[in-house]
């Protein structure tokens, strides 16, 4: 687990107020707190719930997440002279001058929060926050709050379904950014996911700043910009323990692949050499994180064939090779294909490491296709799981209300 | 319109460094890089294209948007000290140092960017934009640009469509913030379904930042918090034009109220005196900008006769009332009746500013509901729309990748 920088506190903490600026909100929380304060109200001491009304994805419970961000964004809370003469730019010409001094000086010392510990399990209709202070304080927090509640525990709630989904012993990915609502969507998802189950994220930002576990090696792009051999360089590799001799890793990994060919009845003919060269490069680059993804071509005419050639090859020079990615396709069935091959080159050529490779599966990934891989006989360890995830396609918001309770 | 403040431009290209630092990426993209910089091929001339694949909502058509962004995002793009430790934490212990003092010199000096304009009609498998530069410099923007374009394009498609739905005449004012995937995902929806259609915003800070008009009077919680004419303080307003005598406005509302009440045939026990104190106080505070939730209570009973009272009130004073917001219930039909007492009073009482109040609904608008509003008779001038813009309940995400064309 990659922890996170000793500087992300800080970060995490002045991002609010880029992140959540005091006009982040909708107008009529502005304009109910100027009618409040021109009719003297607006230091009335008052209560507000927030709270939702249905647990989403007609499940049965919810993850409660969000708060941290609400308690710095109450510590930021204050508006610039800049937030204050744009107000003055939209409320009406006529607006007493004098509540936008008081908008200047103000902030959240008057406010008490009282949660729900982040992460608990709650249900509808129970308060997840109470926000108590001067009533034109407390209403023109609303809309943030509710910003910065809602996705949080939607998204965390979805990660814990998947979570319940997958069953504890497949590790799960998140890998959304790409497909969420702008890059705070995606940073949130990632957070919040890891809260909610998933193992890792492909967020690299998410480990910098929340300490969320990375993970991720290639896309087809970087397979499909290979052509042939040629392109390897450097073409060799040194042997993790004893001889430092660098020894040509592309003749090592053609006789691997003769080998392997003949073992499997596989036709060499068939196996793509780009690909090959891809892999080869990226295994001298990592060659203790060699994980490629391999169905750019075929999984079973190519991409499995080079896999086992260049991880015998570097099983020969006492490296580990971590696993394969596959990503479309009929996930179960290739799965079980994979580790069948993985288990006959471990037995045939007498390398452990082939009992324990990774099999991660991608696609297009569902709460209903996760649980569907409990019911089908299948060999993938890692899920990654992105769109489904992170959009919340079965219900793409939770509607946390904010209500006052009491004035 | 609210134009943006001077300073927004400065403050929206500083602001991207925070939303989209360059670790705001998968991990994928610098392993990638890692492994062309040890081939020697990160210099190697390359192209890319983003495109999507289906047009979303099963529509015919998609909005390009998000171009702004991602060029904002290629001008700032670099890796500081702090991201490059952090790098070298995550990336294996055995990576060549030499790799990090590349990051760290790396901007996108040499990448160009062609693209369609910022909103065009785009279809399926047209590159909107292409990105060419040094292929390991290319490949790490890839996960940036495509969180850039993907729910921005989506989000002022789903507007566009919503604009066809509601025909050119109705007004549409958005009002996600609350619901959206965080704080950026709910400005990058009021930024781009303006775009897309949207004639308002209820999101302040899409106004400061974006120039989009904003718009927003008042929530049921501000109408619920009062409970008796007491409260209503200053209690006299002054005409527009002559007098400059202080009216007792809840004097003359009370009036107002009896005649109204004998006009329909209405009970005035069944009044709710909070809530025209609420509105009495709001018209106090905004006698040009008077346009109340009249649905707290009961809008035939309480709500709408309340209403008519203080703006009668304000139209003796020479104000010019705005008119109603119904939040629940069948919208169509009552926007009816409210128009029938509205012109009853006009024709009454004299009053010709009843005869372009207007009347806005809002309540869990869909793309399908807001087409109905073609077909049943209603008389909805502005019509708000908040979760199922700003998720796009339909389909949450538009999918669109970032293909390798060239090295």
């Amino acid at each position: 687990m990659a922890a996170p920088s000793s500087n992300t506190c800080g970060l995490t903490e002045r991002s609010i107020r880029e992140r959540v600026p005091p006009l982040l909100t909708d107008l009529y929380q502005v304009t109910m707190a100027y009618a409040y304060w021109r009719t003297g109200r607006h230091q009335e001491p008052a209560v507000f719930e927030l709270f939702f009304r249905n647990n989403p994805f007609g499940g049965g419970f919810t993850l409660f997440a969000g708060m941290q961000d609400c308690l710095l964004f109450l510590r930021s809370f204050h508006f610039t002279d800049e937030d204050v003469e744009f107000l003055r730019s939209v409320l009406p010409p006529a607006t007493d001058p004098a509540f936008f001094q008081f908008l200047r000086g103000l902030d959240c010392s008057g406010v008490t929060l009282r949660a729900i510990p982040e992460g608990t399990v709650v249900f509808a209709r129970v308060p997840l926050m109470e926000v108590a202070g001067p009533l034109a304080v407390v209403q023109l927090l609303e809309t943030s709050l509710l910003c910065l509640v809602n996705y949080a525990s939607l998204v965390c709630s979805n990660a814990a379904r998947f979570r319940l989904a997958a069953g504890p012993k497949r590790k799960l990915l998140e890998l959304g950014l790409r497909r969420a609502q702008g890059p705070d969507g995606g940073l949130t998802a990632s957070r919040y996911t890891h809260i909610g189950g998933f193992d890792f994220t492909s967020n690299v930002q998410a480990g910098f700043q929340y300490g969320v576990p990375v993970a991720g090696t290639m896309a087809h792009s970087y397979v499909t910009s290979f052509t042939s051999l040629e392109e390897v360089l450097p073409k060799t590799l040194v042997a993790v323990n004893g001889d430092s001799t660098p020894v040509d890793i592309i003749l090592l990994t053609k006789g691997w692949l003769s080998r392997v060919c003949e073992l499997l009845g596989s036709q060499p003919g068939k196996i793509h050499e780009g690909e090959l060269a891809a892999f080869l490069s990226y295994a001298i680059a990592y060659p203790q994180n060699f994980l490629p993804v391999i169905d750019s071509f075929s999984v079973g005419c190519s991409g499995l064939l080079n896999f086992c050639a260049v991880a015998l090859a570097l099983c020969e020079l006492d490296y580990k090779p971590l696993g394969v990615r596959l990503d479309s396709g009929d996930l179960c069935r290739q799965s079980l294909e994979v580790r069948r091959v993985f288990r006959l080159c471990s037995k045939h050529f007498c390398v452990s490491a082939f009992d324990s490779l990774t099999i991660v599966g991608t696609n297009n990934i569902t709460e209903q296709s996760m649980a569907e891989l409990n019911e089908k006989e299948n060999e993938i360890d890692v899920v990654g799981v992105g769109t489904h995830l992170v959009t919340c396609t079965q219900q793409p918001s939770l509607g946390c209300v904010y209500k006052v309770m009491l004035f």
